[in-house]
């Protein structure tokens, strides 16, 4: 059975990344980095997500973005945009987050003998960071075919980004077709630990909107639902 | 002052990278990783390193790579080669260290304002490690020049290399000009915590001759030193 790295932050996107993945009839070998973020609900989500779709094997790792500070995401004192979603790079841009991602990524196919790494970079309803973008993620992959003992040896490494140019809705679709249960996933930049979404931040406005024009109804535990 | 970050591991390569930087003008961030190698006293060093040679910051940041295994360097259970310098990638190989490295230098680059990275990657004396080769790293200078909101906004990565073509006598030679206590740094890949040296890994052994052919006395604290 051919082997997948798929990174899972556990949120909507790279769940649906992972069904798509084990629908191409991957072994998947998921990795989730505890970077710092504000919360840990993401982090107890990838966690169900790969449970409940199947993954091989769940690794988590910890490292420490928030020491170099610089984004709304890694630091407290940067508040988390609610306005409404604006042009140009966000605070909550992590820098060279994805790149890092990535990296680790890459040390871990390379560790599990995987050739494939799934990664859920969207660059269509979040178009301001720049390490979501397709040129960027082909000259990662160049840059990781030199990088390795395995591609040293002829191996070639791929990094799929198939839901890169899908809207939030197409997302929220096909993952309702491959059988995710989107409740388990957080996607708010400052849910709470239990998971409950702010419903005003860029992410869960996306969110919303997403779900809305897929016709989906939204499971989002928001932190005001009377439910 | 122009800013850049240098890598520092603790070694000899990267001690005279960073006298190298200093020398050229730069005000030097140093970043340091505690991947989980095997001793402590590579770290140890890099400190003393640091202040000697006037940094303007040292930053030493934790990430588990030992959890990944699959190197002499981070998994206890497979055992550092002493019997002489073979060819081929070496099992002191860690898997995509260097770009994980890289890929911190590049955030630390982004929040500190710097657009040079110090890296002592050296293909000369030692071949055997793909990511340090020049196409890996104009590579990975291409890949980081299209991750980062700096790239965006126009900013110029650079990825130095300043000792990628030198021998290990070259690189001796330059540190001594540029006033390297080489007694302070630690190359050995099984050292001591109290940064003793075996002398027989590859490390050492690449050490001691390159002190020899560069007709400098070696300073390394062996651990069958008799002085």
């Amino acid at each position: 059975m051919k082997i997948a790295v798929v990174l899972l932050s556990g949120g909507l996107d790279s769940a649906t990344v992972l069904a798509m993945a084990r629908e191409q009839g991957y072994a998947c070998h998921c990795l989730s980095l505890d970077y710092g973020q504000r919360h840990r609900a993401e982090l107890t989500a990838a966690a169900s997500v790969a449970r409940a779709l199947g993954a091989a094997h769940h690794r988590m790792v910890k490292i420490d973005l928030a020491g170099f500070g610089g984004s709304a995401l890694t630091d407290t004192r940067i508040a988390v945009p609610t306005g409404g979603v604006a042009g140009g790079i966000p605070v909550t841009y992590v820098p060279a987050r994805n790149t890092i991602l990535l990296s680790f990524a890459l040390a871990n196919a390379e560790v599990c003998g995987a050739n494939d790494i799934f990664f859920g970079a969207n660059a269509v309803d979040y178009s301001g960071y720049p390490d979501c973008r397709p040129a960027y993620v082909k000259a990662y992959e160049a840059m990781a075919n030199l990088a390795t003992k395995a591609a040293v040896e002829g191996q070639q490494l791929t990094v799929h980004t198939p839901i890169i140019a899908l809207s939030k809705a197409e997302i929220i679709r096909q993952g309702v077709v491959l059988g995710v249960d989107f409740a388990q996933t957080v996607s708010c930049y400052q849910a709470t630990d239990e998971g409950l979404a702010c419903g005003v931040c860029d992410a869960c406005r996306l969110r919303r909107t997403g779900f809305e024009q897929a016709g989906v109804a939204d499971p989002t535990h928001y932190r005001d639902d009377k439910k």
